[in-house]
């Protein structure tokens, strides 16, 4: 699949950015570990010059991996000089920080791109041998009332943490009316019902574009599932292993999801809804979140919870939003090559939030938008349900 | 070009539309006309049934042009003798509204259709032959200060008209930071100096799929421009004709309007931004606008105006902004196949406000959504700039 | 299809035929009737300067059919007066007769295009209605033993008229082993025991490429077939009609006709064992050979014959050999641009023999080579049986 | 590329072939080694069941590298058990022996893939590092009259040694018109003089589906040459050289050498001229031919020499012929899975004879068919000239 890379290819790039953007503006004397890994391991920054050409990086076998660790572990050391000569630069710090943000987006980036290459291969090899999961049921989904109005929407030093990216700011007034939200993402046997109702089979439920999506493939499921002939199986990090109907249903494409939610007389809350529940968490992004870190490597059922506030919304699954990824009123990128991290490619992609299990912990807040086009499906990509409030 | 269609068939889909939604529904005996044009001319209504494959609408020869017009007076007669009995009838009046609607869009797409038609056939026919235009300066471009704040978006019975398309309601409140509106389009000749400035050449100003949509086809210009080796020249429905510095430039991808105002260090407005413009106007869409029934088919220049309000809102080029075409909060699709008419095309599409030189005068109003893929240039579509407020 | 023109361009070309390579070279004050058609109407000949891009064929609505009506018109007009001016010109009347034949060509491709548009038309049109043709059993096949040996092939001017197109010289001596040759084609009624038999279903019966063409587009049936619910149906130029048993199977691809042959125990003759057979009949493509001018423009069932030679080798169907179309042994194409007719298209074309029930009487002779690619299915093409002759 | 495959696939499919037709055959109890190899090693049996689509192959990441050696071991040990015991059996011989002539096949693409592979990395790295290579003069083309007539063509056990492919049989007899035959392969420097001459720019020059594929893909010059600005530079498996004039040019398409052989006024020869030239060689396939075990691992100017016959015909490079690749009269496939080995290609393909400087010594003989689609260029394809002889 042209989206995913290699993963001796993410080794590289992640060492890239940081001998291109800070070892070649810091070190004195600069001289590049290879000349040719420039064009090698830059994935898409025009302002750096000529690329490799993505879909070719499965074909690179040289440099091997050995070498690609000499290059880490190269640029490693040297960036350890550098942190304590420059520590009080705060331009150096900054482009450090950015750099060590990217390289948390790309652990996430291996992880599911391993898990696609793995899906390929008739092997059915696991990546980690941890499952199974004790089943729990998470209980019947609640809908949650929230007010709306005006809020302030983006990324907030105070709450937030010390970092974002430019594309959570400038934050900014926004209106909401009164929403209802859901109390937790749709689980794997919810959406079974929907595939039993004849989900992908009735043009009516899907989005133009999506229909024709679900006919030229003949889509009938999630991507990962398959039917042994006796059940339903899922292909996950863990191994093959059948459906677990309280597990948050994942790897859904946003046309999926916008089928879903309206076969359920909902639809997908915009990324304000979603950021403004987000706020009123007492809890938010902290506690025993469902991060890489925990090693499930795939959504869990959510614990009995007895708050009448929304749960799992860090984590396990990434949620699909009904809204396109666009700037926000007054962004500016930021000025240089790092400025085409995010803004030019606001353009037929659809917001995701909250991270997955995949997403280390720690990466991720309340204003942090992820991105996707309306077809992808290997990322750990859920979905919770919105709806208008009745009125009065 | 798979979007666009032949003129008759066209002129039969107008009719199907009476005969499918108005005729089969309400006429006692009901029969068609021809059994077989309910799958020839239905064009997306999945609910209606099977229907012909839209790129292979070029291949009808049968039923020939006579035929189709047989068909067009058949259903023409018997909607007149529906109209008299059922005068009185609500949701019979709701539905030829809708017809009526229906068919003014087609007369616009009939005459883009054609346009496009005849730039591929090397006769350099003309459709109509009213030209030249007397050339006039618009001059230069004036910022104009919008306020912002709360406002009330979309349909509004009070001030435009009694008919609108569903996805232009509910209305609701929106807010809005202060911002700058152009006091009207681009010209040719601004559109000249992005070319002469590299335009087509610089990535940067690019969003990337825009920079991939470029290279692919290593566009260097509008569609419909060329170069006889001597001057530019354009295609029009007036035949072949110098381009004019001063008319509002057209024919413009979303992509090249979006990096034609990155390089002018604007952006694109919202649709909010835009209906919040088009509602504070003293005249909105009446006096000497140019639409279609004007006749020239082309933008023209604008008239000199001494008001402070920006002029061609409405008519001359469909302005496209920076707004993907989503729902509005609490949008409900109609019931039954012509709910099919707007609300599943919501995915990867840019809304554009305002008609065209090619719009049925009559047709659009401030609410009025019209919208195509970022990649549509067939239909006349220029852009308008706007900005962020300069921080007081 | 790109592989078919609309009939307006079919017109048109044939008289630009006669107006670039006739007229341009001997008319005294040669004017163009209009310079825009030598573009527009030029199929492939790159000595001619610039083409309208074949695909694009469909989409030129101008000139109208009356412009290209007056064109011929005018070309005959001028043609007429050439003629008697220039009789005694040997080069001339070789164009000339070029020509002619050129335009036989082309009065058999408007017959087999309009087939296939009328095809995509849910209106089920009749091209002609001379149907049904008597049903008539043909008998069991017979096989005709060949001694083979050493013979003179491609065009002989004693027994194949006065005319050939360059592709069949020149004539050479070919040496062929013993072989089987079969009295008649592949009938429908046989061909519906293939497929009864899992034909369409075998990858072992198909050659590598076929078969994938197979499983791309899901093949079950030759083209034009279709299945009512209660049996097998034909879209004929007569309109639809029931399959009949006792005639020759058509619109094979080479595809087809290769894995039936295999199916079937036998193989396809090469070109050299067809003309060796053909050469050897003692009434070679005179009498009532079932051609364009017959009006059945179908194939049929053969008259019950005595004879011990083949029947039906000349019309009905033009038959695929396994002979891919090279050029002979000292071939020279055509000087200047009508070289260009014949050589350039020497590869991945496979030859078939004899004519069909669309080609005019008097078009074909022995030594005549039509060639298509293997997946080819709009011409009326079948296959007849061959097979190495039983060791003594 | 998708006709290329990873060098860890080559070496699992090699030993996948004994695995399957030895060792399934004949080992009593026997297991595989792995029941998913059967399927992801399978290159093209249909017979044999399920296939890892060919395009995926380089997405197999498991079983890695060592685990195919342990396969290749494990498979190795059991077959010298077979050997010992299976010595007498002349079916058993049969296969085994085929199974070392598949091996000696992809000991060539290994090559062949990893060089191409190589070319996609901008790292230029080198497979081996041997050269230079002395610079020699071949001198000027020598034209060689043959007499032909009849003669014997396929394999002949008498000189052609003790194995062929099924391709090979039934040797048959041909007959050839007197021609004339190149003394060498055309040379670097004389295919420069080709591109001097405009040949990648003259439509005339080329076969129409030919000159699709220069315009489709802009090529000015063969797969692996690239110009540094200051010369003409070729990527070799030696790293990257300068181009030698003196060398066999390489790397070509059929449409390449055809194009050349039309520019230069000869043709190319059929795969009767060129097995008829091999078989009158005084020292066909012995002495010094280039092959893989010499090393060079590309082409090399032909030593000095004094014989009227042609030189190189065997190693160097693969000589494309004008014949498509068809059956010999009476040619039987082989019984059961090997039989898919040949047979179901011989469509749209060309025949090369002679084997290349990357095939294993002793693989080829006079008899020996290779082939390749019209647009392959990333085996080691070149092209000797031939041309009818002259009138008396």
């Amino acid at each position: 699949m042209p989206d995913t890379s290699p993963t001796k290819w993410h080794l590289a790039h992640m060492t890239w950015f940081f001998e291109t953007f800070v070892l070649e503006q810091y070190e004195h004397n600069f001289k590049p570990f290879d000349p040719a890994f420039r064009v090698l391991f830059n994935s898409y920054y025009q302002d750096i010059g000529e690329r490799h050409p993505r879909p070719q990086r499965g074909l690179i076998t040289r440099p091997a991996l050995d070498e690609v660790r000499r290059y880490r572990t190269n640029v490693d050391e040297r960036m350890a000089a550098l942190l304590s000569r420059c520590a009080d630069d705060p331009a150096f710090d900054e482009v450090v920080t950015l750099g060590l943000h990217h390289e948390q987006q790309h652990q996430e980036l291996l992880l599911t791109d391993i898990k696609h290459l793995l899906w390929f291969n008739p092997m059915h090899a696991a990546y980690a041998k941890r499952w199974p999961i004790g089943a729990v049921s998470p209980g019947p989904l609640q809908w949650l009332a929230c007010a709306g109005g005006m809020f302030e929407m983006g990324y907030d030093a105070t709450h937030d943490g010390t970092f974002c990216f430019d594309n959570e700011t400038p934050s900014h007034p926004s209106y909401l009316q009164p929403f209802e939200f859901a109390s937790r993402p749709v689980t794997n046997g919810e959406f079974e019902n929907f595939m039993a109702d004849g989900g992908y089979h009735r043009p009516e439920l899907w989005l133009s574009m999506g229909w024709d999506w679900v006919c030229a493939a003949q889509r009938t499921a999630p991507l990962y599932w398959h039917h042994d002939g006796k059940q339903r199986r899922q292909h996950t990090l863990q191994g093959d292993v059948g459906t677990d109907p309280h597990t948050p249903a994942c790897h859904l494409s946003f046309f999926e999801a916008d089928a879903y939610a309206r076969w359920a007389g909902a639809r997908l809350p915009t990324e304000a809804e979603w950021e403004f529940a987000a706020r009123r968490l007492r809890q938010p992004a902290r506690g025993q979140h469902n991060f890489a870190d925990r090693g499930a490597l795939h959504p869990l059922p959510p614990a009995p919870s007895e708050a009448d506030e929304p749960v799992q919304m860090f984590g396990d699954v990434r949620e699909w939003t009904q809204s396109n990824y666009n700037p926000y009123p007054g962004y500016q990128p930021l000025p240089g090559a790092v400025g085409e991290y995010n803004g030019k490619f606001m353009c037929n992609q659809f917001v995701l939030r909250g991270g997955s299990c995949a997403t280390p912990a720690g990466h991720v807040r309340a204003s942090y938008r992820n991105f996707f086009p309306p077809d992808a499906q290997w990322q750990f990509s859920g979905l919770r349900l919105a709806r208008d409030a009745a009125s009065p």
